[in-house]
């Protein structure tokens, strides 16, 4: 199987998914735009990707969980307009294009973020007749969890609050388990649970996502520390001018680039009761940490 | 019946349900004091009362629609604290208390209100099983699109982008219907909904909250008006210096008295199908333009 055009081909029907959520003349023009222009920014679309492949391994249809993965891609949207506000990470470029605030204005940003954090919830009402109502309740459960206070918002609090302070490696796991861990992971188990996967597959992949999604921060702990300005489109060793808690500044370069092999090979591990219809999954936990950008 | 007393009572009953809900050592603690904070710094808790009455109209459960009520409020805060913001309204005073951001910082005040948006996504999810999911996907469905980019966040762009033009009656009608009245609707409709309410009865409350939703927001105008800083807590004519639209700009202040009458005849007249359990919401349709702060 090839990954690169299964990701492109992927990206394709999310894309136009995306595109088509917002076709609604119901949305103020302003608004609209300013959501558009950071939806359609580019972007890997990983969490969506992991939805639907979560779906796949288990036999679900991608047509089903369609919405629910475009809606954890508006929950990510959201929380990088956010996070570049000038009251946060004070960032000018994202993806090598201006941030939204630099574009529209920071009050036009924070509800530009505001609008996609709602839109994702009435993308996940966009149910199915052939799913039962009671698992739509329990992934919207899932992600509102992952999303909010007890996720990546808080996550993001407790970054800030970690920022100059010199933290332990348990601290630093803390943070990326909120700020990033929580929402991949869900994005891996909710296509599964709205396709009606058994709890020993939603276990599993659980233990997958939860380890993806540490080693797709180290990744990018250590992507910002020798990457090139052109290759992640931002600034530069933001992170360490910033003084941010990373894994290279606690266990160096090699060691962290062993540590997120030794979470890949956990991953795939943990899908050892999966047939051939997860190997999107195995693929794209090598890709998380092989990544150029 | 005493609508005083009545009011009390509701209040402690969606009180004492707010601050259960955040008590949870999952939130890391400066992110949870932020949200407290503006949770419990009043406030008539009109939506979430509207919500208990809409349903107690019909019949419903107090207990088994709490959770939605709850929500409401959340999201209204959610609202407040954004709206307060230095690139918004820049309030510094919000129910006579220093507004979020002043007490906690921009970067929080800006993740508390996305926190409290996820959060009443949240506590939508808390279902009774006597209740089927459908009819809460419904709901959920139908309080999504009255705070994002169909209703509250959008009215907050295009209040926005009105602010310092000269515009219409038409024009002030389509901010408010969308700012504030798309909330105040749907905290009427939901709470009926989910008590199974036919939607002969559903139709008329969806009335009733349209006519009182434009008539509360005719008299916040007039309060900021006429009001003193002591009886709203917050800089009067603050809306005028502003140069914001509103009602008594429009049609004067008589003028705009005379309509906000007009339109709670309408709502309780929306009315005449229910019996004596609707009796709160034609006193509470009297109360919205008659409440001091």
């Amino acid at each position: 199987m090839d990954l690169t055009s299964y990701l492109q081909e992927r990206k394709s029907l999310i894309e136009a998914e995306l595109t088509r959520s917002l076709k609604d003349s119901e949305i103020p023009k302003t608004l609209r735009q300013a959501m558009t222009y950071s939806l359609e920014a580019g972007g890997k679309r990983l969490r969506p990707i992991l939805t639907l492949a979560g779906a796949e391994a288990v036999g679900g249809s991608l047509e089903n969980v369609l919405p629910i993965a475009v809606a954890l891609e508006m929950i990510h949207t959201f929380s990088l307009i956010h996070d570049d506000l000038p009251a946060m990470d004070d960032d000018d470029l994202r993806r090598g294009k201006p941030t939204n605030h630099k574009v529209f204005g920071e009050a036009v940003a924070i509800l530009a973020g505001d609008a996609l954090l709602a839109e994702a919830f009435l993308m996940m009402t966009k149910r199915k007749d052939s799913i039962p109502a009671d698992r739509f309740m329990e992934v919207i459960h899932d992600i509102a969890i992952a999303s909010g206070a007890r996720g990546m918002t808080g996550g993001q609090v407790i970054d800030m609050e970690a920022t100059g302070h010199e933290i332990s490696e348990q601290s630093v796991e803390a943070i990326h388990r909120h700020k990033t861990g929580k929402l991949l992971t869900v994005s891996v188990v909710v296509g599964a649970k709205l396709s009606g996967a058994s709890s020993l597959h939603l276990n599993a992949l659980q233990k997958y996502g939860e380890a993806i999604g540490l080693a797709f921060q180290i990744a990018d702990d250590i992507l910002d520390l020798e990457g090139t300005e052109e290759e992640i489109g931002k600034d530069v060793r933001s992170d360490v001018s910033n003084a941010k808690a990373t894994y290279p500044s606690i266990f160096g370069l090699e060691g962290a680039r062993a540590k997120a092999k030794k979470l890949v090979d956990d991953a795939i591990g943990a899908l050892e009761t999966f047939d051939e219809r997860a190997e999107p999954l195995r693929l794209l936990a090598h890709y998380i940490i092989e990544r150029r950008k």
